[in-house]
This record gives C-alpha cells, structure tokens and sequence, in this order.
C-alpha cells in the first residue's frame, strides 16, 4: 500500500493493527545520499572498530534524507500454514508545519539520485505528498508551543506567532500604507464604543496585516479586550474553544506526522528485520528521534524506547555458517534469488486483502515497500532452512525461535576484514591485530610504494585510512617487531603496531572525556558539510550491486588467509562474550541439534 | 519550450541562433534553497555594504542547487513592430558524467522544495531529465583524463578507468571466484599461442570483471599487446581509431551539457534582464564558470568572459524614480500587473512559431521559463515609459538605449536601507551613516530593551546583527556624541561610532590578507553546512510574498526619514561616481529631455 500526506490519515489504523498482527516487520529505507565525506574508501576502512564506523557514518552520512520508508509485515497462519504479508510504502518529508517549525535542511547526492531516478523514483510523490515529521525535540517545543498561545489567550497577552521579538517596538509604517493602517485601527477602536459585533478587515496583503498587528500590539491593544467586546454568549465562546481545542490537537499529530508509525514500531517489541540495515537504523533514530548518541549510549538504548528495538540483519545471517559457504553473493536481489533454489526453500506466502502484491519475477527493487518484502522472504527461507537441522526437522521457524536469536540486534557491517557486526546490546568482538602495523608516509604514496617497503615481508594487505596514512597487515605476526625494527631510523615515514595506534587513539579520546559526556548537546553539534561541487577530489560512483560483492568479499574468511584467522579468533571471543550472556540460548542449542558437541562448538562459533 | 537531457541535443541550435537574433536577453533561475544559514534575517541586516551582502550569500547560499534555468529571448520587429519572443525552460541536473566524475553534493531548503512543489514544480524532471553540465575545472579536467587515456592508449600503458589506484597490486580473489578467474587467465594466455582472433569472456559480474582486469594488471599485462594480438588489419584499426575520437569528442561535449547554454549568452554580449538578479548571477557563476570569487575579483572580471555579462535588474529600475512613487510594490507578480495599467503600456509580443505561448492572465509564476518572460515585458514597460520623457516621445526604447544605461551592471540589493544595489563594474556607493551605532550587549536582550535603552533619542530603528549586536540608527546625527558619552561607563552593553565599527572590520581583514589574495584556492574552501534538523534555532519559512514587500520597504525612502537623507546621499554620490566613469551618457542624457537642467539633476540623480 501506497502512502503519501494524501491519505495517510487513512491508512493510520490499518498500519497499526497490521503492526499488532505481525509475527515479524520487515523494512527498508531510501536515502538522497549515502555519505558527505570525500569518498566511499574514506568511510569505510577494512579494520574499522565497529565505534569507528558508526562514528563516521554519523558524521557523514546524517545530513542526507531517508525519504522513503519500506515497512512489510509478515503474519503467519497456522491453517493456510503460510505467511500473510501486508506491504507499505511510506513517502516523507519535512514539509514545515508552520511558519516557526525548523526549515530543515537534507543534502543530496547526485550518484544517489540519478541511481534512484534510473530505477523509476517518483521524486514528485516525495518532494509534493510527503508525510511530514518531528522529531522528540521538535515535537515537545511544538507543544510547548501550543501550550503557551493556550495560556496567553486566557491571560489574554495574544501575540501572533509570525511577530518576531525583534519586530516589538513601534511599526515602521511606510507611506503608502499609512492610510490603510490608520483606517483599521479606527474600525477596531470603534468596537469599543459601538455595538458592533465584528469587525470586517479590508482585504489586504501578509505584510498589511503584520504591519495591523504591528500597530495594535504596540498601543497595547491584546486579544482577549477583542474577544470580550465581541459579546459572543458564553456558551458559543465555550463551545468554540472546545473546537479549537480539537483542532490544535489534531494539527499537533499531523505535525509528528510519520514519526508515530516508527513509534507504533518500536512500542510493538516485534522483531524488526532489515538487509545491511545499520544506515536504515541509524536514520530512522536521527530523523524520527533525536540526533545519534555515541554508539555506547545507544547500546544503554539512550532512546528509552521500552521494549528496545529488536533487530536482525539478513545479510550477516546470509555472510555467516552455515549459509556464507552456500550464498556466494550477499546482495538483497542475489540472495532472493539463490533462496529460491535448493536447498532452501520459498515461503509460502499470500498478499493480505486490499494490498498491492508484489511480483518477484519481475522485480521493484530500490522500492523501499518492495526491498522490505523480499527482505523479510529471505529471513524466513533462512531461519527455515535452520529448522532443518533439528530432529525431527521443522518446517517452520517462528521469528522468535532460539535458531535466530544468536543474530538479533547484530548489525552488518560493510567491508570490514575481522568484524562481521555491530552489537547492539553487549561489547562488540575485539579480533586481535597483532599482525597489523600503522603506517604514516608522505601523501604522494601510493599502494605500489608500500607493496615495495613491505616486500621483503612477502603478501601484505592495504587498507587505506587517508591520504597519508594505512594499516598494513603482515601474514605472519612475528614480521612485526622486524619491521618496526627496520623502521626506526625512517624519515619518509613512520610505522606503530596496531596496540600503539589504539592506545593513541585512547588518549586522544580521554582528552576529549567532557564532550564526549555531554553527547545530548554534542548531538546538536553541526556536521561539516563539504561539497564536491568545489572539491579538487574526485570520488567515485558508488556501484551499488559492486559495493554489495565487496562487502560480502570483506567479510568472508575466505578471502584471504589473515582475515580467515583473525575472523575465527574474533568469533570464538564473540562465542565467550554470548556465552557468558545467554548460557541458556546456547545449551539449549546444543540439545535441539543433537550432534556431538565437538562439532557443535564448530557450527555455534560460526553462528555468532 | 521546455528542454531536458532528451532533447537538449536537437534544440542547441535553436538556443543558439535566439541568443544570437535577440536584442536582449531575460532569464531567471530556481533554485533548491536559499540559505543554509541560521535565519533569512540574521543573512540580510539593513545596513550590510554590497560586499557584507555578498560574501554573506557566497558562504550561505551556493550549496543549493540552480535546478531549473529560464531564458526568454527578445527580438524586436521593426515591420509588426512588436518583440518576437522564444521562451526557454531548461532542467539542469549534475547527473555524474562518469564513474571518476565529481558526485556532486547539494542541499534542499524544505520550505523551498515544499513552496515549488506548492506552484506544481515537477522535480522528476529535474532529477530524471535534467540537463548534465561542468563547470570550467572539471571541463578541463575531464579533457586532461580523456588525453591521458588516449596516450596510454597508444603508449599501449592502459588501465581501465575503474581500477583504482588503491587497488594495485596483488588481486584478493575470493575462494568462491578464483577457478571462474583462473579460466579467463589461461584463456587470455592462450592468446598469445593459438590462432585465435579473438577473446569470449563467460557473462560476469562487475566484480569479477574488476578481479580480471586487476590480476592482469598485476601480472604485467597491458591493453596493447592484447590488440596487436587481435590482428585486425590496419585500415580497420585506423577507422576504429576515428570513430572512438569523435565518439570521445561528443561524450566530453555532453558532459558539459548546460554550460554550452551559459557560454553562448556571455559570448553574445546581449544585455541580460533578470529580477531581483543578484543569487541567479552568482549560482551561474557558481555552477557554470568557477566557485565564486570575491567581490572585488568579480568587479575585475575574473571569469575573463569577454565581452562581461552586461546585466540589468528590473526590481532595482522600479524601485528607482521615476518608478519609485509609481509602484508599491515591486515583486515581479505585482510589478507585471501594475505595469498593465496607465501610464504604463503593455509591450506588444508575439512567441515565435512552435514556442509555447504564455498567457499573462493565468500566471504560471515560478516557472522560470515564464518568469523570465514576465520579467522581460516589465523590463520593456519601464523602458518605453522613460522614452515618453523625450521631446518628441519615442514609443520604442531600445535594450541598448542611453535611457537605460545608468541600470546596466547594478544588482538590487534586498532590504538595505541605504543602499539599493550592488555595482558590478563599478565602485560602491558608500552611504554616510554617522547617525548609526553599533551596539553590543547581552543575548537576553530583546528590541525593545535597545527601544528602552535610547528612549532619550526620539524614534531610532534597530537592525539586527546576530544575537549580541545590531546597528542602532539615531534620527539626528548630533546625538550619537551623547549616546557614546552616556555609554562610557556602561559595562552590560558597548557603543560604537559606525566608522569605528568599519574601522576594526578592515583591520581584522587586513589581517587576514594572504587567504584574501589566494582566493583562487579559497574559493575551494568547504563551506560549512548546519543542519536545521540538529539546530535548536527555529528559523522563520520565508514567505515570498512578504519577503518582497520588505524588500520593497527597504530600498522606498519614504519608509523613514534617515532612509530618505542617506538615500539621497548615496545616490549623489552615487551619480558623482558615474559622472566620472560617463560623463558622456550624462550630458547625451541631459540633451535627450531638454528641460531646465536643475530639474535634470534631480531626475537624473535619482536615476542612478
């Protein structure tokens, strides 16, 4: 289902109660651009902490729009024994509720555009019928707001919103007005004295009429005299102000807008399941919400949205055993596809009365409504496929099963060698890199420049952080005090072991300590916004359905004989962390795959 | 006619030959936003000098995009004698050319967007079909990349354009890709054996297709070889050569798409008209040329456009006398309607065949095809009526008549109360404002605190600075030495004389001097973008209607009497500058209306 500002009022209970059914939501999010910062390679650097990739992703990717929201829940029904769907399509944008609501100000990227504008996005439905929003803050000044025109109309100290502070102080009133003007303030003077009821303004131009209250306001004239000599009978006044009530009411829940699906979303506690879906997170706290905390306070749930958000990623599940030896691309559209074929198996499911079903022969992809369906397929082909382990084997997986749980609130992360997820709600995995040395050179270096110094150090990896600087990962871990050895009389450039680099980084932090408390405010801080258009640098496109392959190369062991090792050490560290968590989650997995344990602790430390 | 990437090719010519047949020229262009700074009010003070005003809208204003460009062209018929007019309506959209090509980055002002999208702007297609376009630097750079390319075509050193730097040396190739890797490897090998002509890739992806490539390159292999090895006979190859020279030669002119248009219009030297001008000549420089130099640079003509742009700014020629006490109202909707009544003529147009006609009555305002059109009416209005000043009265005015001339190359400057316009080939008009202060104080401070404060002084008139400062302008000069005394011993509050002010202005400039000189490199600098959505700032939607009444205030010295005297002062000064620059249009002008030369010298000096 389609909603836009049209007849989203409309669509409101439908949306709810498809929320309250729903054994799990599937969503997905359209962004005008995906980073602000120089290039892609910049943002995302193979050993990221997982902190510093959310870091850079809310200082370079916030400013952009999330203006398509995908939403799909999927319902299962015991008798038919298949899923019924209800798909949703959500237009939003920041219209201004009034002329004092925040003018808000989205970046776009033109690679993002025109790769949206290429696959049929109908900007026009975003840009004219969006449904608008607020944010926590935003909402509470609103009502605040309102709350205080409230009050001053029963004191009876009326200032009309669109007078400025600094508009106080007597109106300037130009010539040609001036007999205009004058004209009307006799007519509301003669109120006082005549019997008139009402007074008829003259029509007249925005800036007449401000100039009117001008005027009024500073010869002390307020509402409520107005309101008074009006001599409207009690009960009519009361009766009007009971409407009015009412309809400032519903203008405030206009203005929240969109904001109150997400709301209804998280107020559910249903299992929300998302393809590579840290930026849909993300923005969806940043536009719907409040401005990112640092990613600690967001695993205290800073939100207080009880119960917390809980998530699952299809494309770690898809990158993780036992399913990353069968799917060898983990882009959204590949992996519907091989989970069309065996030896998995396609849901059974059906389009609720009354929606649009879609068709995945001929696909919609990059429809936000359409990306979250077949995201939500592919969670249930996977998690079914899981039931297949167990004896008896079970057909179906419910969203809640102990199979899924080692994967809620994990959150994929692109191209990072050693890490496959964020966590969310417990420490994130700490691979050890001690075969990985920091390196700083002059900034005409090139990849081919350090291949060269490190060439007596046989095959090396290259990640690239900036212009003047990388991490180099050696294949043998005792190559490392050798090479800091050769390095100490260098003056082209400098080498740290990775411990050095983080302890550096640590300090640098700790000087930082006060800020980093006070990360309500800090969210307000401004993002540096650069703008290619006068930027020497050029970045390249974004390829999305390459990105994706590079993301699924970056996190699988296979690639490369390091990141095998380091994935393995980071994953049994992972497994103690879980361990010590959820004891029960894992003993119970042990029994219902009733094999032995040696190989257990193989398949269960690949599943986390 | 509307012109968009589809058949922006088929109509350049069209464009052309208008631009070259027209006397004048209109334009007009939409844009994404207007500013990105804090509040319209704190980007527009009174008292601003031109250059206050511009470097204020170069920092906040150029990140936006100039997504829709209207050109009407004006030709006059001496047989019908009537203007034969040929409207424009351009969609522009920096569709990346290429995938090393700038991913340019641009903000949206929500108010903007949702006030376009209230007068039906489609932004499909802009953001589908809008026209590409380069400005100078990424022109040349583009042509250095394709001259490069070719020379390593011929030196037979070729990298395909997506092979990274970064990405050279050794190929990581995924376990799941290395045998289909392996077979393209021996099959290229084979090449050099066999008798085979040619290579048949299997279909691959774009990764695998990036993996190739990548561990050809690293085992040494080149473009050239593989060619000779093709053995396709000279002629053959020479023909080919061709066709990817002239195929190269139109892809790079596409790439410039837009700009071509602009060039064409400074290369003619027609005289452009455009209404309230100032951000639609700084966004085409912006945009088309080179990032916005400072104000001095640009008055030196920095862009070597030869011959310059000759501008006229038809809000400034009607807020100027005669026009002035004519036309309340100078927002180009109200300035066309006034301009159909007497004493004013409606100029007589006829759209040239196959250009669709526009129909004043049902206006199609903020199209900007059709603002230009309106735009150019107005200006021809103003321009026959100064010709019925002339003994016998002339009923046709040309664009190049020296009734006109005094408005050439002087932008209207919105809301400044001294100064109507920015001089493009000239210097500024330099206002006395020995009755202003400058006073600072602290933030809690409201209007009618300074109202309060200068309560001994009569009527004064605040303009806000930001929130600590504002200029106060005294109504007599001779109390500003009384207010500076009884300020001495002030400590919440600080006045300053306006010459102090400006004098501790150009000793923080000089200061800076060096980035002032570099402003080649400055003009690179990252502007820094602050987002509402994260301001605490609620800052006020713009309202067009109202913001051009203000304007219109602003510049009508019958708003306040300081307005008028220093009005005056300028304008003399004003004239005293001209008189030196042309002293022949003065006397050609005093000659033309052959009246006594006392009342000349009003006439005239309110002209200027």
């Amino acid at each position: 289902m389609e909603v836009t500002r049209r007849n989203y009022k409309d669509s409101l209970n439908t949306v709810y109660s498809a929320i309250e059914e729903a054994d799990f939501l599937a969503i997905d999010g359209e962004f005008s651009g995906i980073s602000d910062g120089p290039n892609v390679s910049a943002l995302t650097n193979g050993l990221d902490t997982p902190e510093e990739r959310y870091t850079k992703l809310k200082k370079h990717s916030m400013d952009f729009l999330l203006f398509q929201f995908g939403l799909c829940t999927f319902k299962y029904d015991q008798t038919k024994s298949k899923y019924i769907i209800k798909p949703f399509n959500f237009y939003v944008f920041p219209k201004p509720f009034n002329r004092t609501s925040p003018d808000i100000k989205f970046i776009c990227q033109s690679s993002s555009i025109d790769f949206l504008a290429s696959q049929g996005f109908d900007f026009n439905k975003v840009f004219c019928n969006g449904i608008p929003y607020l944010n926590q803050e935003e909402e509470a000044q609103l009502r605040e707001q309102t709350e205080e025109r409230r009050n001053q109309h029963a004191n009876g100290v009326g200032t009309p919103s669109y007078i400025s502070p600094s508009s106080k102080g007597p109106a300037h009133v130009p010539e040609e007005h001036k007999d205009f003007i004058n004209r009307v303030i006799e007519k509301v003077e003669a109120l006082f004295t005549n019997s008139e009821k009402t007074l008829d303004l003259e029509p007249c131009t925005g800036f007449q009429r401000k100039l009117i209250y001008q005027t009024l306001n500073w010869k002390g004239f307020t509402w409520k005299p107005l309101k008074q000599k009006s001599k409207v009978d009690d009960e009519e006044r009361k009766r009007r102000e009971q409407q009015k009530l009412e309809r400032e009411q519903e203008e405030l829940n206009d203005a929240v807008g969109f904001s109150r699906v997400i709301h209804a979303i998280s107020k559910s506690g249903k299992l929300v399941v998302g393809h590579n879906m840290l930026l849909d997170v993300m923005h969806t706290i940043h536009q719907f919400y409040c401005p990112l905390p640092e990613v600690l306070k967001l695993k205290m749930n800073i939100l207080n949205t009880e119960p917390f958000w809980l998530l699952l990623d299809t494309k770690l599940m898809a990158s993780t055993q036992p399913f990353k030896e069968m799917i060898t691309n983990t882009s959204l559209a590949e992996l519907e596809k091989q989970l069309k074929e065996g030896p998995f198996k396609s849901p059974q499911v059906e389009t609720a009365e009354g929606f649009h079903s879609y068709d995945t022969a001929q696909e919609q992809l990059h429809e936000a409504g359409y990306d979250a369906y077949i995201t939500g397929l592919c969670f249930v082909s996977m998690a079914n496929y899981l039931g297949s382990f167990l004896t008896p084997p079970k057909a179906y997986i419910s969203a809640r099963s102990k199979l899924v749980e080692p994967f809620f609130n994990k959150l994929f992360l692109m191209r990072i060698i050693d890490i496959p997820y964020l966590n969310i709600t417990g420490p994130d995995l700490q691979p050890k890199r001690d075969h990985v040395l920091y390196v700083t050179f002059p900034k005409e270096w090139k990849t081919s420049d350090l291949y060269q110094l490190f060439s007596a150090f046989g095959n090396i990896q290259v990640s690239w952080i900036d212009d003047t600087s990388a991490f180099v990962s050696l294949s043998q871990t005792d190559q490392v005090q050798i090479a800091m050895n050769t390095s100490r009389y260098a003056e082209s450039y400098r080498i740290q072991t990775y411990a050095e680099y983080i302890q550096g980084k640590q300090q640098d932090k700790e000087k930082l300590g006060q800020t980093a408390k006070t990360w309500g405010d800090d969210g307000w801080v401004k993002s540096h916004y650069t703008s290619s258009t006068t930027s020497g640098r050029l970045s390249p496109i974004p390829d999305e359905e390459e990105e994706e392959e590079e993301s699924s190369e970056g996190t699988n062991p296979a690639n490369d004989a390091e990141g095998t090792v380091t994935w393995q050490q980071a994953t049994r560290k992972g497994q103690k962390n879980k361990k010590k968590k959820s004891k029960g989650v894992f003993v119970s997995l042990l029994t219902l795959l009733n094999l032995p344990e040696t190989v257990q602790t193989v398949t269960w430390c690949s599943f986390l």
